[in-house]
């Protein structure tokens, strides 16, 4: 099979100095991507700067990529090319980007400003949309910062949503077997199961792998993988969760 | 001599799963303590777990942080017991760190209600400092976000000021040959000493390592060192940057 795995975290520029940072190791993914190489498959692996990667070998096509945006555009210059069978997106994607950074000063003086011009503040509804609008001004307008201001006690740093990366897959590749990832914190299993569910529907996922930050350590990580009947299998460690989603989307090809 | 050497860059925390990054490969940091160590002094090296850092030798004690806050601690930890005879502060350092994060519909529902109680808001000062005011609340409200909201099209990200590590180094350790590093992005020569100048004044180093974003490149490393009588030496590359701080530190160290 040709199998495109995602890996890693993506980071969003601040300035040129910083960056959020979604933290992802990459070892998930990268134990995933050994277990299809040794089974024989093609990999393309899409991952990050600071994540770990399998080692090089002639079935392993490694891309390397930042933010959400270059993530969009790699993976969309892949799809052009190649009909996948599977697509295993475990990279942690930011869900935000950086729009916009102000020192509080100026945001008071440029909201004071927008909203001063705007009429009557003290009705509460008008106010509301005023403060909207300004926002929306404030947010679109083009900062020239190429490191963000120092002498001020407090920032306000403005993000807006990135597109949904996992909502593309689906329409760009139909034919794939898609496997999503859904990481949450300090959940119970049912709440797991229930979010997992609801993002593999809303995205038309095969499998989503649903798992919990406080269940990770190490080589320990609880996994639940929930398939498009909603059926849940449990895995305890990484190699286990690898092994679990190779022979499901092996076991689905075959079956197709 | 008994060497403090801060390398890296330190990170904040958003929330469990990201953070905003001061990025910082630490490749300066370890050729300077390299060069100190080759030199028999003995080293104390305080980083970040992304860094670079020399090889594990009897002379070199490892400390690893990431925070600022952290980094303030584990600083004031070592000169409880250490009279360092010099400090090379070369580590990126957060100017500010995370105090809460809205959504934007939250955020304008708060201030609304927040500003539409303080009375009248045609008058441009008092809408301000009502502005001013709730901001100041909405900050320092305690948010309990084990992992920020996704279902908004726009966050907003509220950033403190953090302490400033660089001005409590002199204070804690009057004795240490202070060297301290400001990093600029695309600014010219004359505007980079001056700037240097300006904060070995204020925060009473003996010595400024200037250097500018768009002049390092690999081991390249344009590095002006600028020392308390505002006299400057430039080096091109890493190891000159390493053994001109090396050479002054050694020097005056010998001269006092």
């Amino acid at each position: 099979m040709n199998i495109l795995i995602t890996a890693g975290g993506t980071s969003e520029k601040i300035d040129n100095v910083r960056s959020i940072t979604n933290h992802s190791t990459g070892r998930l993914g990268k134990t995933i991507a050994e277990t299809f190489l040794a089974q024989g498959h093609l990999v393309t692996y899409v991952t990050t700067p600071q994540a770990v990667r399998p080692a090089k070998q002639p079935e392993l096509n490694i891309l390397e990529i930042e933010t959400t945006k270059e993530l969009e555009t790699t993976l969309l210059e892949q799809f052009a090319q190649t009909a996948f069978d599977s697509i295993i997106h475990s990279m942690a994607v930011s869900d935000f980007t950086t729009e916009t950074t102000l020192s509080e000063e100026t945001f008071i003086d440029q909201l004071s400003e927008k909203i001063g011009t705007l009429g009557d503040l003290n009705d509460t509804r008008q106010l509301k949309e005023h403060i909207q609008i300004s926002l929306d001004e404030m947010g679109e307008t083009v900062q020239d910062q190429k490191k963000i201001p120092s002498k001020t006690d407090r920032l306000l740093l403005f993000l807006k949503k990135n597109p949904k990366i996992i909502a593309m897959l689906r329409e760009k590749q139909p034919q794939a077997i898609l496997v999503g990832f859904k990481l949450l914190v300090g959940v119970s299993e049912a709440e797991l199961i229930q979010v997992g569910r609801s993002i593999l529907a809303k995205n038309q996922c095969d499998f989503i792998l649903a798992n919990d930050l406080e269940t990770i350590q190490g080589e320990q990580h609880k996994g639940i993988l929930i398939n498009a009947l909603g059926q849940t299998q449990t895995a305890q460690t990484k190699a286990e969760i690898a092994q679990l989603i190779v022979n499901k989307v092996e076991e689905k090809w075959r079956n197709q």
